[in-house]
C-alpha cells in the first residue's frame, strides 16, 4: 500500500489530533503518502481531501478537538454514499483508510471494507463506550476535566454545606461517572448500568450530614435522568440544600492528557502497520495494556462494552 | 482595640481564605486577638465563635471557598438579630468585626456600626458587582475559570463548526461576561447593562461563517435570559448549529489566582489597620490600584457599580 | 485482624493521600480500626502513632503529598530498629501494617513480615521504577506535570526558534522521560535504559531545523547526565541555540490525576483485603489492568522494572 | 495612515498574540491594512514581512509565545540597521509601526520615530520591569505560573518538612518574586530592590519550625544570587533540610490569563488609535487602571520602574 487516508468522525475527543499526527508521521516513515479528509464521511463523499506532509501535523499533539474537523453523516449508511466515497478515494489513488471515531465511524469502516476497500478503525470518544478496547482516546482527558470541576464544586459545597448533583456526559455508558466519581470522592455515583434506589441515596446523604460532613457530591450520568429531575426526586426525602451542576461540552475539549496522547500515538502507528500489511476490516484497541487489532464485525456484533463495575462497589466501600 | 472577629457571608468566592489569613495574621502581628465566626451572621447570632491562632490559617491561602463557611441569613436584617449578634460579640470580649462578602454582608456591617459596634466590610464575590471597589475578591479567579471553559469549548466548536451560547453567572452584572468574553475572543457578549438586538447577533454569526470561521462563541450573562431561550430565539434567524453550555457553580470554586490572593491579602491587612484605629462603618476597596476605605452608607446609597463598558466597544472592534 | 496501621515512606508522590483514605475507609468498612503513623519508619520507631477515623481522611483525596508525612530512615535496616518498631505496633495493639512507598519501603515491610509481623506494600513513587506493578501511584500525575511544562516551553522555544534540553526526574528509570516525551512530541528522548549517540541527536536537530521546524525539544532523564552537560556536548556539533530547563521538585507535587486517585483507591482497598485475610509479605500491583498481589521477596529479588521501550521506538518513528 | 506593521521583539511573553490580534483587527476595523514582521527587528531589516488579514490572527488569543516570532537584534542600534529597516517599511508602503516588547524594543521604536518613522511601543515582558506602565503583558500569567509551582512544591515540602528556595526570573526586578511570594504565602521574599540579612532569614525559618510549621518557602529573584548559592549560605545558620528549585523558562510560556489577554487587547487597540492619529514616539501603558500613552524618550530617560514595595512589608506582617 502506497497511499492511505485518514478521517475523524462523530463527536470529537481530545487526543484525536495526536492520532492524526501519529498516522501521518508513521505512514511517511514507512514510505507511504497520507491524505487527510475533512469533516468525516461527509467530506469523503464530497471529496474534501488534501495531502498531509510532516509539517501539516506539527504542533497539533497538544490540541483538543480534531484538525480534520468532524461531522455526523447518516447518509453514509446508504450504498450510494459508500460507492461515492470509494470513488473519491480511488480518484486520489488512495488504497487504505484510517477512521477515528466511535460506533458510527466503525460501521462506515466496516461497510468500506466489505466493498473491498480496506479500512481500519481507531476508537476515539470521551465516553469510553466502544467495544474492542479497554480505553478510548479522549476518556482520560474527559475524566480529568470532570474531576477538576468536582474539585471546584467541593470548595463551594463545603463552604455552604450543600449537596451537589453533578450531571456528566454518558448517555448509555457510566464510565465517566464511575471513574470521576471514585477519583472525586463522590458520596454516590448513579449510572445506567447499575440500579439505584433514591431512598438509599437520601440515607447516605443524611448519614454524612449527621456525621458532620460539610459537602455531599453525587455524580450522575446523564443517561439515567437529568440532574434537575434527580434533585427534585431527592428533595422528597429531605431538605439537603441540593444544587445541580450540568457539565456539558466543556468535557469534550481541552488539551489531551499524557495518557491520551500516548494511547493515540500507539493506536495511530499500529493502524498504519495494519494497512501496510494490507489488512482492513479491523479496529485497534488496548487490552490488558497491549495494543491489539480485532475484527470490526465481531467486535461490533459480539462484544459489548462494559464499564469497570468493580469501581462501583469500591466507591461504596470507601466513600462514606 | 484588643480583640476582633471575622466572618464570611453570602456566596463564597475564591480568595476569601487569603483574606481570612491576612486579617488573622495582621491582627496578631499588631498584638491583637482574633476570633473566627462560622457560617456568617447565622453563626454570629448562634455564638459559633472560636479563637484563631497563627496555625489555624496556615495552608489555606491556596484554597477556594471559605474555611469559616458561609450562609445567607436574612434574619440579621431584624433588630432582634442584630442585638443578639452584638451580645454574642461582647460575650467574647470582641470589639470590632471584619465582614467579607457582598451587598448583604455590607448591610449587616452597617447595621452593627450604627448600633455602636464598629464593623468593616471587605468585598468578596465573584460577580464584581459591589460599589466601592474596582475589583472584588474572587472576580479574577472566576473570569479565568470561565476562560478555561471557553478555551475548551472552542476546541469542540471548531471541530464541528458550531455556534456556542455560553451562559455565565451574573444576575445583574455583566462583568464576568465582559472580561471573559474579551479574553476568550467571543464573537458577541450579551450583558444586562447593554442593549442587544438578536438580528445583529445573527448577522455577526453569519458574517463569520461566510468568511470561513469555524467556531462562533457568544458569552451570555445569566441575568439577560437563560442560554436555552437565547439559542431558541437565535435559531429563528438561521440554522447556526447552536449548542448551549451553562457554566454554573464550577465558576465559584477553585484555587484563587495570584491577583485574587494579593488583593485579598491587602484588603485583609488594611481592614485590621482601620479597626486598630477604631474606625468602623467602612468598606475596603481598590480604586486606581490603591487600597482605600469608603463610608459604607455612602457607598451603598450613592455609588452604583458599573462594569467597564469600554470592553464592550473594544470587543466589537476586534472580535469579528 | 482487628487493628491495622498505615505509613508512607520515601519520596512523596501525588495519590498517596488517596491511598491513605482508601486504606482507612475500607478497613473501617470491614469493621477494623486504623492507625496512622507519621514520618514513615522513623515515626514508627518513635511511636508517633494516632487513631484514624472517617473524618480524618476526608477532603484529602485531591491533595498532593502525604498527610502522614514521610521521611527516609536508613536506621530501619537494623535489627534494633525493626524490633523497636514491632514493639511500638504491639503497644497499640496493631496486628498488620500497610506501607506506601518505593523500594526502601518494601524492604522495611519485608523485614517486618520476616519477623512475624504481617506487612503489605503499596507502590507509591513518581518514578514508576518499582517491580511488581505496571504503574505506581504518582506516575500519571508526574508525567502530566512534565507535559504541562513541555507545552509551556514549546511556546517560548517556537517564538525564538530554539532547542531546549528538558531535564526530568529519573535517576535509574526513564519512564517519566519516555511517556512525557512521546506525549510532548519530543524530538528526542534520552534515558538510562537506551544508548544514544550525540552525533545522531545533533543530526536530528539539524534535519528538523532544515525542514523549517521552529522548536526542538529533547527530554533528558537526569540519570544519564545533567542537562547543562548535555547541552554543552551537543553544542560541539553545531549552534542550536540550546537552552536548558531543569524540572525539579515541582514534578513531585500537585493534585493527583483521576488515574492516580483511582489506582491508589484500588491499591488501598486491596491491601486491606490482604491483611484482613491475614496475609503479609506481599506487595500490591497492577498488571494488565488487574490489581494483584505478589510476594515481596520474589518481587524485589527476581523481577526488575523495565520501562515500556516500545515507546522509544514509537517516538523515533513519529517524531521528526 | 493607511498601512501599519507590527513586530514582537526581545523575550516572548504570554499575551503577545492577543496584542497582535488586537492591533490587526482594530486596524482593519478602522479601514487600515496591517503587515506582520517576523523575528522582530532582524526580520524588519531582512524584509521578512507579510500581510495580515482577519483569519491570520484567528485562534491565537489563547496561545503563549508570539506567532510573529521574536529575536534579539543588537545590530538595530546602528544607523545602518535603522535606515535599512525604514527602507523595507517604505518598500511595503507601511507608514507606522507597532512594537511589542521590552526596553530594547522601545529603543528601536524611539530610533525609528526620531528618523521620521512613527512607531509606538507596547510593553510586553513577563518581568514587569518597563517604565511607563503599572503592568506589562505577560506578567499576570507569569506570576500565576510561578504560583502553581509554589503550590506544588508546598505539597512535597510539607510532606518532608523541608525548606525550599524557589528561584524565579527577575534579573533586575523583583516584581515576579514579590507578587508570587505574597500570593504563595512565602515565608520570605528576596529581591534586588530590598536589602536582606541571611541571619534574619534563618531566624524566620527557625521560628516557623519551632512553632510546628511543616514547610518553609523562600522566593528568590535570580538577580540577587543563584538559588544554590543562597541555600549554601543559609545552611551556615542551621540545618533546614533545604532544597532548591529553579523555575526557568516554563514561566515564559503557557496560555495567557484573562487579565493579560484583556490588557493586551486594550493596548493593541489603543496603539492603533495613536498611529491612526499620526502619533508616534509613544509607548502605551496602564496607570491607575487607565490606558495611557507617554512619550518614549521621557519614559525611558526619566521614569524608572519600581515594584510595589508595599507588598514586601505586607508579606512581613502576614506570613509568619
Amino acid at each position: 500500500m502506497k497511499r492511505i487516508a485518514i478521517l475523524t468522525s462523530g463527536g470529537d475527543a481530545p487526543g484525536m489530533n495526536a492520532a492524526i499526527r501519529a498516522v501521518t508521521r508513521k505512514a511517511i516513515f514507512e514510505g507511504m503518502e497520507v491524505y487527510g479528509i475533512n469533516y468525516g464521511y461527509a467530506g469523503l463523499v464530497a471529496g474534501d481531501i488534501k495531502k498531509l506532509d510532516v509539517p501539516d501535523v506539527g504542533d497539533i499533539i497538544q490540541k483538543g478537538g480534531t484538525c480534520l474537523y468532524s461531522a455526523r453523516y447518516p447518509e453514509f449508511a446508504s450504498e450510494e454514499g459508500q460507492l461515492k466515497g470509494i470513488e473519491q478515494l480511488k480518484k486520489f489513488g488512495i488504497e487504505g483508510l484510517v477512521v477515528i471515531g466511535g460506533d458510527g465511524s466503525y460501521h462506515g469502516a466496516l461497510a468500506l471494507t466489505r466493498r473491498g476497500f480496506p479500512a481500519v478503525g481507531i476508537p476515539g470518544t470521551i465516553d469510553n463506550d466502544i467495544p474492542g478496547t479497554d480505553f478510548t482516546i479522549g476518556f482520560d482527558t474527559a475524566i480529568n476535566t470532570v474531576l477538576d470541576a468536582i474539585d471546584r464544586i467541593r470548595d463551594t459545597a463545603t463552604s455552604h454545606v450543600r449537596t451537589f448533583i453533578i450531571e456528566v456526559m454518558g448517555r448509555d455508558a457510566g464510565d465517566i461517572a464511575l471513574w470521576a466519581g471514585v477519583a472525586g470522592g463522590a458520596d454516590d455515583i448513579i449510572i445506567p448500568e447499575h440500579d439505584f434506589d433514591m431512598e438509599s441515596v437520601a440515607k447516605k446523604v443524611r448519614i454524612g450530614r449527621d456525621r458532620g460532613k460539610k459537602h455531599c457530591l453525587i455524580i450522575l450520568a446523564e443517561g439515567v435522568m437529568p440532574g434537575h429531575e434527580f434533585a427534585e426526586k431527592l428533595s422528597e426525602y429531605g431538605d439537603f440544600h441540593s444544587r445541580v451542576s450540568v457539565l456539558g461540552h466543556i468535557v469534550r475539549g481541552g488539551s489531551p492528557t499524557a495518557r491520551d496522547r500516548v494511547l493515540a500515538s500507539k493506536f495511530g502507528a499500529y493502524a498504519v502497520d495494519l494497512l501496510k500489511a494490507g489488512r482492513g476490516g479491523l479496529c485497534v484497541g488496548m487490552f490488558d495494556n497491549q495494543v491489539v487489532a480485532t475484527d470490526i464485525v465481531e467486535t461490533l456484533e459480539s462484544r459489548k462494552h462494559q464499564p469497570d463495575l468493580s469501581l462501583y462497589e469500591l466507591n461504596h466501600q470507601i466513600s462514606f
